[in-house]
């Protein structure tokens, strides 16, 4: 029976993949991922995808027929697959999929690490699909730390933050481009933050 | 200058290792950790420790006493060290330690992935160091699935949940032993679950 793999690869650079996402990827018949994820597997001898931001869709169907054909296909998933990743919207393609998933090192892991914060009593939350940032709203003030995935630029969440009425002095920290050579943690308050520039890959973490 | 590293190594098998984690555990002078987080690096030289569930503490203390002579000390830790983890108590025994955290595949990924639940918009929880079950009541009735760890027996904590109120048909499923050989996953209901036996390694989802 062929078989759909999800195969968390963790943060970024090859230093947090698992033996098991590695033995996983190595011994499919299609790797599908975004150009960075398949360079982790520079060893890979079957077809290759290369996903895009604007043809997830229609590669994870692909992946889906090509399954129904017979092949062996691993979708490679940025963190963990479970974690605002594939596995939510492949399972609403197709429920009854024979499917494996392969946990991978989250980015929000990584940044918990760099920040030496306990994340078992802090709000987790990605913002990736929401459509707006509202959402953050009912955590940022309970209590606990808040780690978000922003789903666009962090300076201005931060800024959205203080528009809605959190206070411009409060401390955040946010972790930049985990495990790449050029990963930055910057800790400040919220303004410091907005006034700042940051690349798309960022986790966030509201004190 | 000598370093403190918490290792995360994954729910058990050697196959949710790192590879950040093989490279640190190699490195250092002292390795301490489980005679069954030990074997997972067979090839170390260097100095071990063994933790036992009693010698924890004073395990903890050994390790930062022999940073502080200059040797390079890791304590391999199940799971992420961050999640229910060795993190917590480090902190809290010496807060200026040179110190880096590498994340493991936490128990509660892999309990995720075996069972094709995405983890991003659910409760995740540890009883460990709670004292009692009670705080699992604040969560099973919020509209989002539960991943728990028990520190306890899972039957009991099931049995608990029906003696609190929660339906005895409410659908539940057990992740035992996983990544061993014995993994088992049981789906079923709290009242099922309370009458097996399962052993002390299990994470529960109650949905
Ligand atoms: C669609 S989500 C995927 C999350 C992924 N499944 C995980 O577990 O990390 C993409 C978001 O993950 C975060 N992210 C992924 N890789 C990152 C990295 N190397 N450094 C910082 N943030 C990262 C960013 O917040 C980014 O917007
Ligand atoms: C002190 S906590 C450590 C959690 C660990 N830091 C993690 O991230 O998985 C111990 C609990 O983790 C869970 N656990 C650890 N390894 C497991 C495994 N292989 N299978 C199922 N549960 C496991 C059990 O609930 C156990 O009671």
């Amino acid at each position: 029976m062929s078989k759909l793999y999800l195969v968390g690869i963790g943060p970024g650079s090859s230093d947090y993949l698992t033996k098991a996402a590695i033995e996983c990827a190595n011994s499919v018949d299609v790797l599908v991922g975004s150009q960075r994820a398949l360079d982790l597997f520079p060893g890979f001898a079957g077809e290759t995808l290369v996903l895009r931001a604007r043809n997830m869709d229609e590669m994870m169907k692909k992946s889906i027929s090509l399954v129904d054909e017979g092949r062996n296909v691993a979708i490679l998933s940025t963190g963990d697959p479970g974690f605002s990743g594939v596995l939510k919207p492949i399972l609403k393609l197709q429920e009854d999929l024979d499917l494996e998933v392969i946990p991978g090192i989250s980015s929000l892991q990584l940044a918990a690490a760099r920040l030496q914060l306990p994340w078992d009593e802090i709000n987790l939350l990605t913002l990736h699909g929401k459509g707006n940032s509202q959402v953050i709203l009912d955590y940022v003030d309970n209590g606990k730390p808040t780690m978000v995935l922003p789903d666009f630029r962090v300076e201005k969440l931060a800024q959205f933050l203080i528009d809605e009425g959190t206070n411009p002095e409060r401390k955040v920290s946010v972790c930049e481009r985990l495990s790449y050579p050029d990963e930055r943690i910057v800790t400040g308050n919220l303004r410091e933050i907005a006034y700042m520039e940051f690349s798309y890959l960022c986790v966030m973490v509201v004190y």
